[in-house]
């Protein structure tokens, strides 16, 4: 039950965070295609940040399916992603009104990097709490595809500064690489079950 | 366990759509009769959309509650599904402050088109996984009334560069017939119960 | 199970209905009392309304804990009833920030109005589903405080072009007489058990 | 039941709460590190209040964990206490736009009192509820680190004339001494089981 609502709490933050992001995309005052063209790079931040948190979601709720009990570090540790994540509609934003110019895309990576280490964190955390659970430790413990990641956020961030147009496209990567479902949680739950 | 959450995050979704459109009708700084008339149009443009995402809500509902397995595929056709729906507010309120101009109109209709879509594509992300209830494959399958508002929609884009009016008449008219309750689906239900 | 979602539906509504009024309460730029000032009759709406939708949802509660049968007729009317209270954040901040002028005090009233004539809409949807269950009906089909309630909107809409202070604090006095607990519902529930 | 409604309730608003704040950073229109330095203190008081309206989910959470019986009363102090909490936004906003200037900091401060004060009032009423269950009564009537908390606002108010940063250092006190959790809750709920 506690379990229960902290998924209902993460969902409903998931929700809002998910859907507001559209009211930065502002309705432009005139009616040609002219007047749409401006709106044209918000709209791609909004695409790449929908599939990010969408991809969030999942994720979050896998991980939280291979979860029995929540402490109350756990609890924290989930506040803490939902922190970084509700950050996001501010960079999509800022980078979308701004063509992708560098310092936009820049902090775009950072607001990403750190939702990630949130992520690890988390993971780390219900890890640590489901005591004797040894093969879903060691099946996230490896977690590559979560630090390969990191990484390539941090080149992104770099990147930024030289091709902003260059980070985002690898920040588009990264997120087609989450597409592709984990596997590896999959085969654990279905060895181990809920 | 898995359902439930998909629905709650669904449902969490489309209240959030449905509510933050009102957002759109700002709020006048006059207090006669004639402060509320510009706003006339983009209540009109609500009360459609807000009709659309009620039967989407409902629909949604209905195709859910016949669901017995979910996978990622239908986790991310539904993922789609919101995407296209979270588009619902801006083009609402493009067309409605420009008194139902012809683009504005046009992109309306794209977006209900392209929402039309993805929703028969969860419908049948969700029939190819519901193996051996080969019933409800066949009553979906057909579909008639789905296939129609696609067309539907196609004319109304067309109609909305000849007079806007009559293309909203049209999204008002394809929103009409799915009121009427689905009872392909109400029939299915009964027939083989969830 | 249908009954849940859309008791969750409806909640995640009025919480955003709820919450995104705070909205209308623009942030003042300066920093003295005197910025505050324009802003306490926004205040003084927002709380009126809070306590109007915070009746609504503990009323919607009881009156979906005596429904045992949801049909699509049910559904619709309770879209109809959100579709009401979705416009009060719109009608809060006209009358706020135009300090109570009579048109902005009269279509709050009006919106109020329509907001109960679809409550009893629903009400009655509710009653007619639930087939046998005759004392629920007589104990909701005499619903004298739902109906005076309409009477003394209608008396407020007249008062708002006289004074719309006095017109306010009809409105007020309404929401004071829902705050009694309905006994009826609660004696109904008490006999019959959900 | 009765009580997961609330429950779904509560954890709307403040999941809606806690989101809509991050509105309140206006994404700024250049694109230097320049740009971003006004939205500082308004990232700082965003963090700040962030973290208090985490702390009220999680000790919501435990407190209505520990709940056997809602009542209409512990409905009305629950939306009380949401009621406060729905205007963190508003003071968050003005004390961070304003580079926490007097004013803005003791109004905080006021809605950090008030919301205290009805969570004490929401406590109390849930308290009397659980006739019979007095260990939990005497553990929750000490409440040591609630009444604290209030005199700490009531200080930090009165500071704000003084040195506001000196106030919000204090509220950012308050809420380090709340991330830790309520260990007489957890005893009791352990003794006493949900």
């Amino acid at each position: 039950m506690q379990k229960n609502r902290l998924e209902a709490f993460s969902d409903g933050v998931i929700a809002i965070i998910i859907t507001i992001m559209v009211l930065e995309m502002k309705v432009p005052h005139g009616t040609d295609l002219a007047d749409l063209k401006p709106i044209l790079p918000v709209f791609l931040s909004y695409v790449l940040s929908f599939i990010y948190i969408g991809i969030y979601w999942s994720n979050h709720h896998h991980l939280l399916h291979a979860t029995h009990r929540v402490s109350g570090g756990i609890m924290w540790a989930n506040l803490h992603l939902l922190f970084w994540l509700s950050l996001v509609p501010f960079v999509t934003g800022w980078m979308g009104e701004n063509q992708f110019a560098a310092l936009p895309a820049a902090l775009y990576g950072l607001v990403l990097l750190l939702a990630g280490v949130a992520y690890l964190v988390l993971q780390r955390a219900i890890v640590a709490r489901q005591a004797g659970d040894s093969s879903l430790a060691s099946e996230l413990g490896r977690d590559r595809k979560g630090k390969l990641s990191l990484v390539l956020y941090v080149v992104g961030i770099g990147l930024a500064f030289v091709s902003p147009w260059l980070a985002a496209t690898l920040y588009a990567l990264v997120a087609a690489m989450w597409l592709i479902p984990d596997r590896r949680l999959e085969r654990a739950l279905k060895e181990h079950g809920p």
